[in-house]
């Protein structure tokens, strides 16, 4: 029906924001609110004090109130009597000071001789201890300007001022609307190629936490007609759309084209990844935002292009993310002329912020929800070396990556346990870890990119765990092997083992489709030592180029294939439904270095990790047991 | 009834509010919501998905689903047909990949030959454009921990997996008990001595902010009975509870005795200022917080103790403010045994943060509203010189503290007017202005604390303004004295002008009392050179050491007072409907340095000053005239 368009522009991010920023030409409605819940509102106009606060002379103590001048030839040598109702009266703290009296004196430098008399030794300076008339807000005073965001103590200021109620900046109303066929609604069932729709309640979330009220559309099937329709209905009822997927250039990619037939397109394509194929246009007066399929390109698009609407709206300024320097501990390559937003990890590791990137695939939601920060590489630069410093700008507040113990290295699901469990004695500490496999691991703790490293490596020669790669790896430096855990490694089979693998022959002989670790994985070394014991060759494992990041990672590839074999830890197969045969017993220990070891931070961690309810935990997934009274290697000294 | 208790305790406020937080032993209890209503609730126990996202092996492209290993001999001099449903099908981003099928060839790189069978000139390899089961969420990985405040993308990570209901923590129920005879519930009438409850709205949204449930109180009187009634009903019915006012040691303080006799008080007075005078107890099993009356000193206390309960009860750290090292404009005394919390205000001027102290007087609320930090000064620290260098932490975005134009000098009703015309035309930039007199003003040029002075200041010799001062007192500096204003000054008189005052010495024969400015203000200087001209002395003036910073508050001190009289500029009598009777026309012009009268900010202040809107809006005021094609001096040449 549609033309299709192959080519997307690469139109530079500010210059598409700033050409929809100005065709969206809404006038921002006023409404008047109770000022009792305004908390977070944004103030239509300009606020004077109806009156003045206190609006009385005011005594700021609990004592007399006296006229000054008639107090002057007070002295310890003159005491004078002053009389009730004439010469003084009593005022607590707030009562309103009466005609003609000018100055409170402290109850406690009083002294009362009867109901009707007390004697002073001091003069009062006038006005002294009264707030006077306006102390606090004058009279036509402004007390906030448009365009300001109330905070529970503006709150206070407004009804201190009997403003009981105040002009606020409606909320824009923004459409949101899902389209896609393969789309399901939340709680529907998902057949194969289905998908939930959950950007939309993204964007939703996204956009109150903005200050706009989202609407969230059903969702629409892609059909030209319906999105048609759906996008006209929309432009009549809020201040601008979103619409999600169906911006890029392919087959049922309509958006562009519709928007084109109803209105106008500025831009298709920014110079910008994730988020390139954005649609900026306008239809019926309203601005549409055409935002990408995958998650990350979704939000980072939304982001762009929605956030400066509601703040133009709204007429408060878009608010920036905190940034920081960080060490990059991987190099990052980026394109030319497109700005690239890279997520990262960031660790605080020996007094300096080490950062790493996450994955960059778009589709990746939990790559954008585990991230620290964003790399914003610029479109002239092509990327950083590792160990270059970048400013990143913060997806979690600072102090919570400063407090984050950087777990890194070999793959085990007690490491979350142990995270859930420091969370809960401290809640400003936990552990961010990343799976890099046994050998990254100890790289990472030779560079200070982490706290703390897992592994398991079996050696070949010695039959010993780990031990040998750490004097090897980390020779000269001051680090510490803690044993932890012992489990059992073994193949993951689907269940009721059909093929009826016993060993790793077994995989060549019966024809399974092995599913591998990546390289440097402690599992990997193992599979490679089987493989070398039984004289086989990788080149005869179907799938042995295949890696996996994860235990689980590899028990979900098996549980979807009824030939599929992998090699890992026994909860990951229990947690599956999968069959389980027990090839090894291995040492799975940490590595870190002296300092860390000796730091506040670790000294809690080894706590849990040997409270009674952690090993309970831990054991009760099966396959697992915690070393106990086993001794910690500290290893540079050996070494030196 | 009760005895009086006059001394309050100086207890270290870490040491309190650990002893309060070990006191406070309530379960949090966890509810079960709807996950498209979570967001920023916190995570009751940690999450893990149910399957994996995406569930099946999907199509990360459009085109055509192949066996891998079936194309390997494809190349340009060897094209491969192959045939549909047998040796491929046709794929969308987001199919399932049938079995055997394990890779995915763009649609881009196949050639069309028929409906049924296309042809291919490289080879596929496993896996390519297959986004595989697991690639974003593996089944059985934690999701989330407990103690998670929920973002928005992490609503759509809950959706994808399948959960549509979350358990997160209930909110704590915070009781908000409001005690004392002056006040008022907002809306009602207000008499003198009468005050407006307003805390326990501020208090209420702090609380709602942190993630509790405020639950406000109406109006308690200072009534033992009825106090203690409303704390047992609120032990009941909450998690803690907050009292305001009535935590000190006054007459009618009985709050800390009250707790005595219902339970505990571990605290009675910290070592902090202001909010000193704080209750820590517990009644019935329930946390009570007593919390000073002066507003300053009430949010302050609130911050210290019940954010932490809040906290605690979550499971969530306490948020830290973001802090910046700033220079002292002024010098800061402090007090040796307590922390001292400081309001300041902070502007970027020249390249740094120059911050200078706001009033310290716990009782005035704009003062805590207009402070863009606080600065803590630690028990052992007795104070700052001028010009040291301390952190504060901010009560701000950084952002909008580095894009604040810092006025000074003298007072004038038209700075608010420009802020909020700037704020319009730049929603990021804003005005921050401080009254400190035209005096102040020019040495706070001087000393690189603010951007722009407002002056006024009439030489008695040359009957010039301003010029001659700038000279003088900015000497060799590169500055520039923009002329802004044309304003009436005059006796600002009670409505009727019932003294009939006409001159200075209508204010010494006819005994008004007057209102004077602070020293170095150019109304002060103006009154100071009538009172020599017409040979009187100052000390014959009833109020001439009653000093007011603003024309407002000068205006509103003499509505207070038949016999009232001050010196100031016209709208400031016309807001409060007073009498005027004019005295001289003034200059009041604006002095900067050179580079911020050629910086982008001034530039567009001064596109303002001289747009039409703006100077319509302020000769409406009246008693002003906006100066037009003067030309701005730039004084740096003339004293060169």
């Amino acid at each position: 029906m549609y033309k299709r368009k192959i080519y997307l522009e690469d139109k530079p991010r500010f210059e598409a924001r700033d050409e929809i920023l100005a065709a969206f030409e809404v006038t921002p409605e006023k409404e008047l609110i109770p000022t009792v819940d305004a908390l977070g509102r944004v103030t239509a106009e300009p606020i004077f004090a109806p009156f003045s606060t206190p609006h009385y002379h005011a005594s700021a103590m609990d004592g007399v109130a006296v006229v000054a001048e008639s107090t002057y030839t007070a002295h310890e040598q003159n005491p004078l009597h002053l009389k009730l109702g004439v010469q003084f009266v009593h005022v607590d703290t707030g009562n309103a000071i009466p005609s003609p009296f000018n100055a409170v004196i402290m109850i406690e430098h009083v002294q009362v001789l009867d109901d009707d008399t007390i004697e002073i030794i001091e003069p009062a300076t006038p006005w002294q201890h009264i707030r006077p008339i306006g102390e606090d807000i004058v009279q036509e005073e402004m007390l906030f300007p448009q365009g300001h965001v109330l905070r529970p103590a503006d709150l206070g200021v407004l009804i201190a001022s009997g403003l009981l109620s105040v002009a606020v900046v409606k909320k824009p109303v923004v459409a949101v609307i899902p389209t896609g066929n393969e789309l399901v609604e939340p709680g529907q069932e998902m057949a194969p190629g289905k998908i939930v729709e959950f950007n939309g309640t993204v964007f939703a979330n996204f956009i109150k936490e903005w200050g706009g009220e989202p609407r969230l559309h059903r969702i629409v099937k892609d059909e030209p007609e319906k999105i048609k329709e759906a996008l006209l209905e929309a432009s009549e009822t809020s201040d601008f759309i979103v619409i999600n997927a169906g911006s890029s250039a392919g087959r049922k990619d309509y958006t562009v084209h519709i928007i084109q037939e109803l209105g106008t397109v500025y831009t298709h394509g920014v110079a910008a990844r994730p988020g390139k194929p954005v649609i900026l246009g306008k239809i019926n007066g309203t601005v549409v935002i055409g935002v990408p399929g995958y998650p990350v390109s979704a939000y980072l698009a939304l982001e762009w292009f929605a956030r400066p609407l509601v703040c133009k709206y709204l007429g408060v300024p878009e608010p920036e993310r905190q940034k920081v320097t960080v060490k990059l501990g991987r190099r990052i390559v980026s394109s030319m002329g497109a700005e690239d937003f890279v997520r990262m990890n960031i660790g605080f590791v020996n007094g300096q912020f080490v950062a790493n990137p996450l994955t960059r695939a778009a589709g990746v939601t939990m790559s954008y929800v585990r991230a620290d920060g964003l790399l914003v590489v610029p479109p002239d630069v092509i990327g950083y070396e590792q160990g270059e410093l970048a400013e990143v700008e913060l997806l979690r507040p600072l102090e919570e990556i400063r407090n984050a113990i950087m777990f890194t290295g070999s793959h085990d699901l007690t490491i979350d346990l142990l995270s859930s469990a420091l969370k809960q004695v401290r809640t400003e500490m936990k552990i961010v870890s990343s799976h890099v496999g046994s050998m990254a691991g100890i790289m990472a703790i030779r560079k200070g990119e982490a706290h703390v490293a897992g592994i398991h490596l079996l050696d070949p020669e010695t039959k010993q765990y780990n031990i040998s790669y750490v004097r090897r790896l980390l020779a000269g430096q001051e680090v510490v092997l803690y044993p932890f855990l012992k489990r059992k490694q073994g193949w993951i089979l689907p269940a009721g083992n059909p093929l009826e693998i016993r060993d790793v022959r077994d995989l060549v002989e019966k024809g399974a489709n092995f599913v591998n670790r990546q390289k440097g994985a402690g599992t990997r070394i193992l599979f490679d030592m089987l493989l070398e014991e039984a004289g086989l060759e990788p080149e005869g494992i179907a799938g042995y180029d295949r890696e996996m990041f994860s235990h689980l990672a590899v028990a979900a590839e098996v549980k979807s294939d009824a030939c599929g074999a992998g090699l890992g830890i026994y909860p990951a197969a229990k947690a599956m439904g999968l069959e389980f045969v027990p090839v090894s017993d291995e040492e799975y220990d940490l590595v870190m270095t002296r300092s860390f070891y000796e730091s506040e931070q670790f000294k809690l961690l080894a706590e849990i990790i040997h409270s009674p309810a952690f090993k309970a935990q831990v054991e009760k997934i099966g396959g697992y047991q915690v070393v106990e009274n086993a001794e910690p290697k500290r290893l540079a000294e050996e070494v030196k």
